[in-house]
């Protein structure tokens, strides 16, 4: 990981600011208010209660945690059967990205093709279908439930009939459907642009759960574990507990998410990242770059040569991304809730 | 756990406020600059190299963590080899108070015999040398590392001398020794009033391993760990992710404790609740209370009449400790780094 | 683990000698038969039926293992939730002899005091009540099923009403009571002999769960895990498979059910055991040895001053149990259902 | 599964018979013989050291487990640090049938394209450079050891110029090489029979750990692990224990490998096997049919039209492998060391 230099530009990732400022000045405000432990505040009770209401979910559970891995082991771990794997794309984050944290709880990650991040309803369907054809299944590890980022790793968003033709293949199996939504607010200011149609209602009506991004959207840290259906496995907290992934001063979590839902604040913050990260994608098309993926939201994963490579790496800080032939690599800009518009413009120019 | 009503007094925890102003202003004044990831940044390692000034070993490796149930399951399944267990107190926090965090990493949690809290140098060696004499050792749990609290969960002491003599059986048996340090800077504060001889130069010297608690002693969150012997665990930042223990902006954590080994802050933070407690321990004393058990640092832990217990419950918020008989409840007053001097006042008052 | 000497007498352990001949009669003569892997054969199912008669429980499940810690972790594992713990008094097999298997499983041993090495069905009660009465319970591990062991790791045995009064706690906290039954083979015939009022059947109808042991009972090998109130977990042979315990040709545990339970073996096979001990316990009694522990089963476990120790060991070979104080020690005898008279004989000569 | 017949004719599977007659003969002559426990006895230490010398290795530890999953999770559990998972084919036996026992014990396994049920030492080489090369890489899974079977679960075998090219790239990265040799005694005698040129001596020489397996070769069940290298994890039957695969009578497995290894009795076996199933595969040859894979061992693997297939099944029983179209099967024939040459007679005429 590169480390920055003051100086220069950044658009390494969308976690490299602290936190929007209205959530730290209501932290300094109540710095020395004294509130009862693990989330069992009136804060987070009151989040809860607008997340509820932005999902169209009236009977949705809320629990708040610290992070995307963690939240990601805490679902599938609670969730999965010990005989039960998690299917995902082959590039999904819990396939590649966290050290083998899943398969450190016991459960094995059952893999898809990924096309442009996303899983394809059919060869879902297929997989579950082939599984239980198998004479010998009892000797593999059963498909438990299906994992889905939106946006995806490459910024790619499912439309709302992809998420409902994965509904129904999970309906037909009785898999839950989570989705991991790190990036949340970036998939809802798509939305909210007209480059998706699928809502945040739609995601708790289709998934069984899913989780709001705090981390990268805004927060200092902190993600928002909704589950939709009734669904919340027992003794929920004491797991994670046992995980040592509960946050004794839990009401932190809480006046975070409790902030960003505020007047829409939460999609509002994404807006800002998705409009800058357009002002670049139109300005790199103009000048003739080619994407490796073209996906609407904050990441822009854009062809470069090594020589130009190179000499942007003196001015700016962005992301490796891949290796694309012998004189060209991908490279990723990342924008974010806080990128300023006279960045972005620096950004252009230097391209 | 009792909710806390704001109009009531409350001494419920020492982790019932936010974070020490000072921590907060350094957020917001920073909250828009950009670091690099996963405790990759200038901030986590100025506040290392300050730790190990303070330690006076300046080859520590020093790793922030979240939280204590965290960091306790990452010291003791990193530090184990899978056949062993770790020695603890009947009452330590990770034999009783940790869900079971211990156990889910594999290990079993070997107990001795508490005396106020501590274990007992003797007992520790006739424990591992009982082990190694049985012939059938191999089909047992071998102890594997020691683990102690500093404070207790009773809030008492331990003295250099009775660390001295842990540390000579750990020596003989090669175990390594990992102190809790939860309510360190309580403990360093003590050491500065006299009521204790053990320095935190002591305490890295006598330890493998430690770690300087900032979640119940200013920070918002957060725990340093120091491994003391250039012995932390490879790619221990792997086996966080793994553990889904990474903070993804892990400079949060280092700017809390940068700011908290700022001219000695960490022990100031220590000496309010200190003295705020004394206080109120002796008031208490004057007043013919008897306590459980007597400690010198911020948990005061006192029997009341069962009438007299409800009487205060309407206007104080404390912690039920034990029952003590049938008429009498021990219960407990915690003070904190932020404790006012008109709120112990208040609750003499109405003792 | 002191080795054998071939002309010495032997009273080290009942799993010294191979198996009963019958078994091995009937494995040479159906050597070259073709089965089905996995236990799907008819022998396995004849053997179960056969056990279902025995346990007048027509509806139990009966699953065929290969060793006692193995049955022990799979009962234990898939039985509990992942927040439960088991409880065990503090001498239990899966307490102190198993290497930790139960917590390497991830699920905390809670311990009861033994009693002659059983639990009281009062302090059972009192745990439980006392967990749920604690206000921090949600932070602790939830006591979630009852472990005995009959006969004990002693020797002694449980009466119908113990065990009656364990079922009354367990109905009252919905725990499932587990019933190891390593050497049941031997508890069974103490019944026959009158010292005993558990019958087989009462043991399927005070218990959820419980094991027929072979391995010290007159099989080469194998224990048979009886489940019996249609609680056998959801794809139990995958979970087995999963912790590496399926026998391939699994017909070879049911060809030695198959066998113990034909005309009552299992029976007859634990009296020659229990008669030869109680010839021995008798001499000893009448030569003023005095004994740590009485019990009716095939253990005898007798004091001997350390000259008298070492004198022996020249002759025989026995276990070390316990030092009990500078010049004498606890030795056990163990019979087997092939021990002969007439090396009984010659021991109580030697003594 | 599909369940036998007893007067079909079976080529299901290698592991249908009990054992070899002289097995049986002699655990039923020493029946009452006894011995201690858990593989400390004489007979597993005559075996070990048959097996050293049969392996040129005369250091070798050798270490007795009763079946081919557990000895694969146990050499993979024990083996790997928990950071790092284990590099196998796609088609590895680890990969697919074992129910995710890898996963169970936290290890993530990463997969190669299968060649016939082969790695490459070339891809091999790819994908831990590839792992080192990128910079994120403490996020992701280390690969820790390579996975090989031979024969493979296709019924392949490396050559001698394959094995030596995966310990190279395995040297280069300090990768432990694993063979699971389940079906060996098929492999060796494919050696003897000029088919293969790699020696039970080669690969003690190129791999670190492998195993000799008893369960498909002639014994009632077990393997026989070496470790070649002094390189057996520490206090390794302590976890054994732990993972609750601890024979008791340890010395069932000593007996069964000291008979096998009497006079090359464990290639002689595979040699029945061979001949018969060469016999076989030539007639299927002078048939017309085609055979999906091409093996020199014990399994051919061969495609029917599915009205062939229905009529086949009424005759013989055979293992489904895989659908190949729409019209028609893969279906595999087995021998074994039992196999009898009128059994591969009836079958040929009914072909």
């Amino acid at each position: 990981m590169s480390r920055d230099n003051a100086e220069k530009l950044s658009f390494v990732n969308d976690y490299c600011e602290a936190a929007h400022p209205s959530i730290l000045n209501r932290l300094s405000e109540t710095a020395l208010e004294k509130n009862p432990g693990y989330g069992t505040d009136a804060i987070c009770a009151s989040a809860a209660e607008k997340i509820r209401k932005a999902c169209e979910c009236p009977d949705a559970d809320v629990y708040y945690l610290v992070g995307g891995t963690q939240t990601n082991l805490m679902v599938i771990d609670c969730m999965l059967q010990p005989y039960e794997g998690v299917v995902a794309a082959a590039s999904g984050h819990v396939a590649v990205h966290e050290a083998g944290a899943i398969e450190f709880t016991g459960h094995k990650v059952l893999t898809l093709p990924e096309h442009l991040g996303k899983i394809d309803a059919g060869e879902l369907d297929a997989l579950v279908a082939g599984f239980y054809a198998d004479g010998n299944y009892e000797h593999m590890v059963f498909p438990g439930m299906v994992y889905i980022s939106h946006p995806t790793e490459y910024g790619t968003l499912y439309s709302r009939a992809e998420l409902e033709a994965l509904r129904e293949v999970c309906d037909r199996y009785r898999l839950p459907l989570y989705l991991d939504g790190a990036r949340l607010s970036y998939a809802l200011a798509s939305t909210e642009a007209g480059d998706c149609d699928l809502t945040l209602a739609d995601i708790a009506r289709l998934t069984d759960v899913f989780y709001i991004g705090g981390t990268k959207c805004g927060a200092l840290f902190g993600e928002a574990l909704v589950f939709t259906k009734n669904n919340m496995p027992a003794h929920f907290c004491t797991r994670v507990k046992q995980h040592g992934a509960m946050l004794a001063k839990g009401w932190l979590l809480g006046l975070q998410f409790d902030t960003l839902f505020n007047n829409d604040m939460y999609v509002r913050i994404g807006s800002n990242a998705i409009r800058t990260a357009k002002k670049l994608k139109k300005a790199l098309a103009e000048k003739g770059y080619r994407f490796l993926i073209e996906s609407p939201t904050n990441q822009t994963i854009v062809i470069v040569d090594n020589k130009k490579k190179a000499e942007l790496a003196e001015k700016v800080n962005f992301s490796f991304w891949e290796n694309v032939d012998e004189n060209h690599t991908a490279i990723r800009f990342c924008t974010s809730w806080g990128t300023k518009d006279a960045d972005v413009d620096r950004l252009i120019e230097i391209l």
